[in-house]
C-alpha cells in the first residue's frame, strides 16, 4: 500500500503537538488580566498555537495562502453548475489579483501562492507555479481518476511547496483549491473514507439544483462501485476517486506539520484533504484549524470526522482558501493574546481567581 | 420624557441607512467572479456597508473601539465576582496596552479610546478621557441610578465623541466597556425594556457562580421593582436601572450612524445599550453589526430584539470590546470584496448566472 512509499513513511512519521506547552498556555493564559476562559475559544486557540509552535512566546503569524488547481474528468458528468474552463479562467483571475480569496489574503497580509497541480488546459502563467501531476484526471466513473504513483508524487509535492515556505519563515498556512468538479471528488473520498452513503456528502457545490443534486449523488455512487476503495488505504481511496490539487494539499498540510506551521483549513475540500492526511499521520489533528463551516452540507460530517470545531460560520461556499484568509487574523489575534497581555501581577489588578 | 429633549430629539431624528444603494450593492456583488451569494453573510454585511456609508465604493475601513468605564452603586449588593476596584484597576491596564481588547485593537489596527464616563476614584492618567457623569451610580435597588439629566448628558456626550472621531475620518466604531457590576445593569435595562423576567437575562458575568447567579437575579427584581421603569420610556429606564458607561455609548451608537459609520456592537453590555438606542431611534438598527454572541446567556434575547444575527460565536465573555476588535477585520473584508473583486466581465470568467 502506500503507506509503504518511503517519502510517505517519513511525512506520517509526524512528531505530534507538545501537550506540555499546551497546558502550560492554559496557565499563562490564567495568568492574564481577564477571568479565567473568558476568551473562550480564542484561548484554546491560543493553547493549540503554544502546542504547534512549541513555544509559549510563539512568533507573530507569517501567513501564506496556497491555492492548488486542478481539472477533474469526472466533470464530464455534468456534476458542476460551471464548464471545466473556469477552472483556468480562474486560475488567470487569482494571479491577476482580482478573485476573492486575492482580495482577502491581500487584507490580511498573506501570501498568495497558486499551483498548477493538474488543468487540462495548462496556464502560461509565470506567476503559476507547476507541479502538474497529469491533463485533469481521468474520469472516476470509469476507472481509478489517477495512478497510486501520482497521488503519492502529489503529496511529495505538496509537502515540498510547505518545507520551501517554512524555510522562508511562513508559520501559518491557509489551504485553498480550484477544481471545477472537485465537490464530487471530495464527497468521493469523505464518503469512501468514513463509510457513509454519498447522499451524506454530496450538495449544491457552486450552484446545483436539487436535480442536479441527485445527479451528483448517483455520480458519487458510480466512482464508488466502479472503484471499489478500501477505507484503509487512504493514498489508494485518494488515487481512485480524488484529484490532483486534492492529492497535492493533502501534502501541503502534512509537509506544514512537519515543520510545526500551523495549517488553516479552508472548507469541504480541503477538509477531505485533511481527511486523507489525517488516516495517514492521526498526528497531523493537532495542526489543524477549522476556518469555517461551510454552507456545503457535507462539510459537516468531514469535521466531525476530523474532530475540529470551526472557527466561523458565515455561510461561506465558495473555497478558494477564501474562508481560510478570513480566519486568520483570529488566530494572530489568539497569538497575540498569549504573547502580548498583561498578566494580574505586572498590571496591578486584583485577581479573584475566577 | 426624555425623548422631548432637544438634543436627544435631534439624535433620535436618524436618516435610515440607503436602501436603494443595499440593493444596488448586491447586485454589483452578482457581477463579482464568484457563484452568486457563495460568499454568505460576507456579502450580506457588504451591502450592509454599502447602505450605511452610502457609497457603492465605500472609503477602506478606518476604525476605532472606544471603551467607556464606569462603577456601579449596586455593586454593593455583591453580584460580581470581582471588587469594584477592578474598574479603575483596568483602565489603568487599558492606557498601559496590557489588556485584552488593547492587543486586539492594535492586531486590528484600531484607535483604543478609553472614557472614564463615572469612575468612583477618578483616574490621574492623561490618556484617560474624562467624562465623569458621576463618582459612580448610585445602588439602584434603593433609588435611580442616576437622573434624568445625567443619562441625557451621557448620550449627548457619547453622540460628541462619535462626531469628533468622525471628523478625524473613522468610518467604523467598535463599542466597549468596563464597570464592576455592569452585566447587572444591563440586564435591568434589558428585563425592563424587553419586558422578561430577570432570569432570563442574568448570567454569570466575570464568573459568578449558580449561588451568585441566583443573587443577581434577586438584585435586578429588586431594581426593578423600587425603580418601575417603563419599557415604553428608554431614557428613564436607563436612567433608572441603567449605568454611566451605557448612557454614554446610547450616545456613540446614536452620534456614529449620524455621521454614517458603522457601529459595531461587543456583547451583552453593548447590547443593552443599542437596545436604548433602538427604541429612541428605530433607525439606528441599519448601522448595527453584532460582532460576536456572548457565552452570556442573556445576550441571545437582546440580541434577537435588535434583529441581529452576530459575526462570530467565540464563547466569549469578556467585554471591553474584545468581540468588536476581533470581528473589525471580518467587517473590513467585506468592503474589500464590494470594491475590489473582479468582475465576470473584466476577468474574462464565464458566468453562468448560477
Amino acid at each position: 500500500v502506500g503507506e509503504a512509499h518511503p517519502e510517505l513513511v517519513s511525512l506520517a512519521a509526524l512528531e505530534p503537538v507538545d501537550e506540555a506547552l499546551r497546558a502550560a498556555a492554559v496557565a499563562e493564559l490564567d495568568r492574564k488580566t481577564k477571568p479565567r476562559g473568558s476568551l473562550g475559544r480564542l484561548e484554546v486557540l491560543a493553547a493549540q498555537i503554544a502546542a504547534i509552535r512549541g513555544s509559549l512566546r510563539p512568533d507573530p503569524l507569517r501567513s501564506a495562502i496556497v491555492v492548488a488547481a486542478a481539472d477533474h474528468g469526472v466533470a464530464a458528468e455534468g456534476v458542476s453548475a460551471y464548464p471545466q474552463e473556469v477552472t483556468r479562467q480562474m486560475v488567470a483571475n487569482f494571479t491577476s489579483g482580482g478573485a476573492a480569496v486575492c482580495v482577502l489574503a491581500r487584507a490580511e497580509g498573506a501570501e498568495l501562492v497558486v499551483v498548477d497541480a493538474g488543468i487540462a488546459q495548462p496556464p502560461a502563467d509565470p506567476a503559476v507555479r507547476s507541479v502538474r501531476l497529469g491533463a485533469g484526471t481521468a474520469n472516476a466513473v470509469e476507472g481509478p481518476a489517477m495512478g497510486r504513483e501520482q497521488a503519492v508524487d502529489g503529496i511529495v509535492a505538496g509537502a515540498a511547496l510547505a518545507a520551501e515556505l517554512a524555510d522562508r519563515g511562513v508559520n501559518a498556512l491557509g489551504l485553498g483549491e480550484m477544481g471545477i468538479g472537485n465537490t464530487t471528488s471530495a464527497a468521493a473520498i469523505a464518503a469512501a473514507l468514513l463509510e457513509r452513503a454519498p447522499a451524506e456528502l454530496c450538495g449544491p457545490g457552486t450552484g446545483l439544483d436539487p436535480h442536479g443534486v441527485a445527479r451528483k449523488t448517483e455520480v458519487v455512487a458510480r466512482m464508488l462501485d466502479r472503484n471499489k476503495p478500501d477505507a484503509g488505504d487512504p493514498v489508494g481511496t485518494l488515487a481512485a476517486v480524488g484529484g490532483f490539487e486534492i492529492a497535492f494539499l493533502v501534502g501541503v498540510a502534512l509537509g506544514a506539520a512537519a515543520r510545526r506551521s500551523i495549517v488553516v483549513l479552508d472548507g469541504f475540500i480541503t477538509g477531505a484533504a485533511a481527511l486523507v492526511a489525517l488516516r495517514l499521520a492521526p498526528a497531523v489533528r493537532g495542526f489543524l484549524v477549522a476556518a469555517h463551516r461551510s454552507a456545503e452540507p457535507g462539510h459537516r460530517p468531514v469535521l466531525e470526522a476530523l474532530g475540529l470545531e470551526p472557527l466561523l460560520e458565515l455561510e461561506l461556499r465558495l473555497g478558494e482558501g477564501s474562508g481560510a484568509a478570513l480566519a486568520l487574523p483570529i488566530v494572530a489575534a489568539a497569538r497575540d493574546v498569549l504573547v502580548e497581555m498583561a498578566t494580574f501581577d505586572h498590571a496591578g489588578v486584583t485577581d479573584t481567581g475566577r
